[in-house]
């Protein structure tokens, strides 16, 4: 935990390090990259003030806060991108975040908790529920591009009005899988979370202290985006990636970082439950309530996105939400189990790499 | 129980007003309405005769009844709907009755049986060779519209062949099921029946009667049928419904009302074996035993049927399996559940509504 | 066991007779026809001189040597019909072997075990293993096409890069499964090979005997598949089939004979553990080793062959992947699953029959 920490409290550095190379004009390219590298340990800040005011608040606004907050840096990220127009990019980052949340950080938890344990075992009953969960997810997110694909011509108003319809839809299941988890069936899903809390004594916390920081990291969460958004375009181009790569592949890297690092950490003591619930948790946060919120939010404030995505991100949600769903539908883990999840990765990664760039995304 | 027969009793009234209403001129949104409520309480009748005469009969040529009329109330209106040239609806209602057989019934089922207890079993066994079957039966129906996209141009006739082969196996795959569950393997599937006849003493049926009764609704379906088809297409423009949204979601259900009624009523006794099996049975009915009868008889009729659907349907009934089958096949529910499933109804259902009137469907 | 191997003596007689029909010239059909019969027994001869080296080299170099020599046939005849520029077949070939392997072989073995034995047994942990492999297989070759598909025009070297960045990835998965079935976890998977030597005495084995029978089988297939490739043309098309059947139906069903014999034999001694590996361990084979090879080797030679495949392979590998997985993952099998696979096989192969014949494929 020691080198987790002093890495990220290294990387803070970054902060200001972007700040004067916007004000100083140093170049797009040292923008966005050292935004990117700031944005790190502020996710992970984010996610402990977010669980030392749920000690205080008590497991029900507390469990409310984390799955609210718990992805609180995607959407602040997505929604200043969505604000400058960058919908192709918001999308992608969408998709992205789901395929890495499942690919990457289960697969490296499973090979590297896997190395150290000869088999891993986590709550079956749950891990097939967060399956049909997702399946559902996957299946909403697929439809506008379905409608779209499947008829001769449709306006862009429909598909609007087809995304804000699905997205309330996925809103509401969101809200119930809360009261599913938390309420009428928590026993179920607190094992995790025992385990997190497990040895710890009882302590005090300083509300005001955690309110102060957690309103302070969202502060500079929303300031370094607006620094990576803005240099984005000009940045990636320069590196020579695709603004689709970018957006699947590496803004999904860095906004995910922080669950990266715990998930991983936590399968290597393991505790499989609670890094399979991370990995996936996220992945379900990012389809059930980001995604929806985005498009309801976009539609506010008058830059509309709709669901319709490229069917290439559709084809790499669904192949890692199947792959996902096959390996952990049994409640065990091994490392060949991780290195099928990192070798989908890879493939779906370069993919993205060779894809040429579509019409219509910036 | 009291109130469902009370309420089918009240809906009889309907039949005479659909007749009266196509006779006296009342215009055809009245006859359509009218006659769809009609048709509610026959579909119903028919099942209680089929029951009534297998008592008689004994379980093997019972099985067969129960198998092959099952789903008469579907076959018939889809035999008028198919002589009357209305290709595209009849492919419509098919899909339409297993997306909603296996998202909306059996999503009523898990809810309402889950919100009165917090968790229900049932036979995973069976589940996961239906689950099987009906991955085939999809697979089957989409094959034909599959070797359509992905060539340069077939003709007509080929995929006709094409579709009355497939249709053969398929009627063949349902045969063998029969025998697997009613001889070869019945021990493993009358878990659902016992039940139903559980606390039921022996009792005299009056084979005449009953044979009667099953004619004369037969009947009447067929009359009532005539009516709704007649006035389907101005009916359903008049209240501003495309032909793909009546036949994938209004048709349904309108034929599946009486299983509907059914699979919740025992869901919400625990008995989730048989509502499973009522949901589960009925869809493979329809892909297995309906739509390869409608293709022969099609054929035999001069009013040729493929199998080549709109490609939003097979995304459709590919989603509604999918999800049905990741649900179900751990032979346990929830609430939750439940609630993903209709969810999933509710996210197709409004992506019909939204879709538009695709070309070639009247 | 005897029968089978009289039949496989009498099947050589063939070699000559399709040397001779070349030499004499008695017709191009004469000479596939027998060159194809010829194939059949050299493939089982390959497999047994290879287990008998494996017996004096020791499990480790004999695994590897069973791995790497197990679809040897395969490989060989592909690697002809590559040189002599049949892409479109060799990838016909690698599809239908693995739909064959799924569909036709564990569907026959399921089928007639089934027939004898009311439900058959096998390791569920590894059937699942195997699932998440051939998933991962599917969706690696599934990705150039997706590629190409959903871009607006994707140059032809970028697909080649593609393909051969993903052959790779394969290489490597399955040394790792290797690995892991032969090193870290070799207590999972060693049933079948254990059942497989059962009652068996230890022996002495004439190495230079079989590795000269090795030598002279290899030289043999690689003689006939020179004289099946040759005719293949002229032959097919006077015998009125298209390419495409040819290479997904066809050659499939003569290089997998030998794996099909086997699979059988031992469903039908109960041995469902050794059956199943036999069936989804050659799909895995010829998915995550010789595709990946003939990509490398294809490009090493100046036929390069990409990963782009005819979109209709692609959906009769997912769908066979799809249903083979469904059947296999809870480790139990009966007749109807076995007709279920064969069913599904059937359409398949109708429609691969009626395919109308695909621009760019020879």
């Amino acid at each position: 935990m020691l080198n987790k920490d002093t890495f990220f409290l290294v990387l803070l550095v970054f902060i200001p390090v972007s700040i004067a190379a916007h004000f100083l004009a140093w170049g797009e390219t040292i923008v966005f990259v050292t935004a990117a590298l700031g944005i790190v340990p502020l996710a992970s800040y984010m996610g402990t003030a977010t669980e030392e005011i749920a000690v205080v608040t008590g497991p029900n606004i507390g469990g409310l806060l984390n799955a609210t907050f718990g992805n609180a840096t995607e959407l602040i990220l997505a929604f200043i991108a969505l604000r400058a127009g960058l919908v192709g990019v918001v999308k992608a980052t969408i998709t992205g975040s789901i395929v890495s949340n499942l690919l990457l950080v289960m697969g490296f938890s499973m090979l590297l908790g896997g190395l150290k344990f000869k088999e891993q075992k986590f709550q079956p009953t749950v891990a097939r529920l967060n399956a049909s969960s997702m399946n559902l997810a996957v299946i909403a997110l697929l439809i506008p591009t379905a409608v779209e694909y499947t008829s001769t011509g449709i306006e862009e108003s429909t598909l609007q009005n087809l995304s804000v319809a699905v997205a309330a839809i996925l809103i509401l299941v969101y809200i119930l899988t809360l009261l599913f988890s938390m309420k009428t069936h928590a026993y179920l899903c607190d094992v995790g979370e025992a385990e997190f809390e497990e040895g710890e004594e009882k302590r005090e916390v300083n509300l005001t202290f955690w309110i102060f920081i957690l309103l302070a990291v969202t502060l500079a969460v929303a300031v370094e985006s607006e620094l990576l958004v803005d240099s984005l375009e000009v940045a990636t181009s320069d590196l020579g990636l695709s603004p689709l790569f970018t957006g699947v592949i590496l803004l999904p890297i860095i906004g995910n970082a922080a669950e990266h690092a715990t998930a991983v950490t936590v399968a290597m003591k393991d505790k499989m439950d609670l890094s399979v619930s991370v990995a996936v948790g996220s992945s379900m946060q990012i389809a059930l309530f980001v995604a929806p919120v985005l498009v309801i939010a976009g539609w506010a404030i008058g830059q509309p996105m709709d669901l319709n995505f490229n069917p290439f991100e559709l084809v790499a949600v669904m192949v890692a939400v199947l792959i996902a769903n096959s390996i952990s539908s049994d409640g065990e883990s091994n490392w060949l189990e991780g290195s099928l999840l990192l070798a989908t990765y890879a493939v779906l990664a370069i993919a993205f790499f060779f894809h040429p760039v579509v019409e219509g995304m910036i």
